[in-house]
């Protein structure tokens, strides 16, 4: 039989840090980014698009997971340190087998996708963020899948607990109906909202931190007008720090 | 024998919410603030000290438990929060009673406190942050206290966990070092690194939040030159979004 090898290789868009996980359950804690390349949406605000447009693939790399923890490791300074997996959607690649490599040198693993592809490697994890995609976003929620991804983590392996949990960006009313919904739907997982960056790299010259600060601003308010007190409501810390700076 | 109900009464400068909580563990959370009157510190950077100074006393309320949570609920609408007990020192004051009655009704408290007074009624929190302060502050720490508080929180009552962290504010490299070396005393215990802001109401007409920034993205670049990577960086969310406006 013969393995064509290079099925197994992921593509990546850009391996950065260490710096801090900028939103969500993990916000503050130093982590070392490994974005992959290509994904199966095309929301309107994707503030990533240099990972997810196929005319960009000529930038990306087909490496091994050998290959891209080695990078991690010298990132790092061979330090273990939480692993982001993020992109693009890194739910399409074949991400267990650098999880298996990064585990045995103590480096810990939290992915970030939309939940719109289920992998068995997500019970691998250590942490699972699941963001489904809201109305302004124009894709469509494959409620179904997004099941199937927290039923796979509830089973971690090796002994292993997958923290999960839920992150919605909300942009307008109709973002948060649909947070809403994702909180009826999923009582017991804990839900992070963020407020959108509705100027990024592809829409706007320049960021609108103010802007930004204010829809964030309106979301609190919004959220306590209707006594929603178990959700968790934070900003990307990054784009406060450094605005739509890449590799930062 | 004759009880001197007064000593139950609470110290109270202000109580207000919902709204986030603005740093450390619990940042992004919907919560109802109690701010309490009265502190043994005078740190240099205070940004309370309308809570602090004895000349502000005649601004504060001498209330008991019971008018202090009804006065929770009403904020609340009813509706079980967080509450979040802050100062001042909110450990000089009789606070187990209010901590009693919010539980019955499903409430969770956190507290805030530098961790230089160790209450028995530390053990009946849900949440306990103790951010003892560096030397910018010019204030010293009582190793020995700061234990105490840590110890009372390890024997959780009534078959409660409480949740322990410690928060240390950095203002520059005397501070950080400060902050290695209670890393270094508690390994165990999560711990968050804050950027100081260096434009507290008192100090400064303007906040300066370019300058926050700043000093959050060395405070970053420094700990990660320092392969520091169990620590967790955080700002103050609330100065963002409001600056120092206060009650919100
Ligand atoms: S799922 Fe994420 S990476 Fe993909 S298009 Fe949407 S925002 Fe961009
Ligand atoms: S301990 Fe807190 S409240 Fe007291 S003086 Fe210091 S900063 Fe202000």
């Amino acid at each position: 039989m013969v393995v064509n090898v290079a099925t197994r290789l992921l593509q990546i868009s850009e391996i950065f840090g260490p710096t801090i996980q900028g939103e969500g359950l993990l916000i503050g804690k130093p982590t070392v980014f490994v974005r992959t390349g290509g994904c199966d949406y095309r929301c309107s605000w994707c503030d990533s698009l240099y990972a997810v447009l196929p005319e960009h693939k000529s930038e990306w790399r087909s490496q091994s997971a050998e290959e891209v923890f080695a990078e991690v490791q010298r990132l790092s300074n061979f330090q273990p340190i939480l692993v982001t997996l993020s992109g693009g959607n890194p739910a399409i690649q074949p991400l267990s087998d650098l999880i298996t490599l990064g585990h045995a040198s103590g480096y810990t693993f939290a992915i970030e996708t939309q939940g719109s592809v289920a992998q068995p490697w997500f019970a691998e994890l250590d942490y699972l963020t699941l963001s489904p995609k809201p109305p302004s976003s124009r894709q469509v929620t494959r409620w179904d899948r997004l099941e199937r991804c927290l039923e796979i983590a509830s089973h971690g392996q090796n002994g292993r607990t997958v923290h999960t949990c839920l992150k919605v960006v909300v942009f307008d009313e109709e973002d948060y109906a649909y947070a809403r919904d994702i909180a009826a739907r999923y009582p017991d997982q804990p839900l992070y909202l963020q407020a959108g960056n509705h100027t990024p790299p592809h829409l706007a010259e320049k960021i609108d931190i103010t802007g930004i600060l204010e829809r964030m601003d309106w979301l609190i308010q919004r959220t306590i007008e209707d006594q929603w007190y178990t959700v968790t409501i934070l900003p990307q810390l990054h784009t406060l720090l450094w605005g739509n700076k890449r590799g930062v």
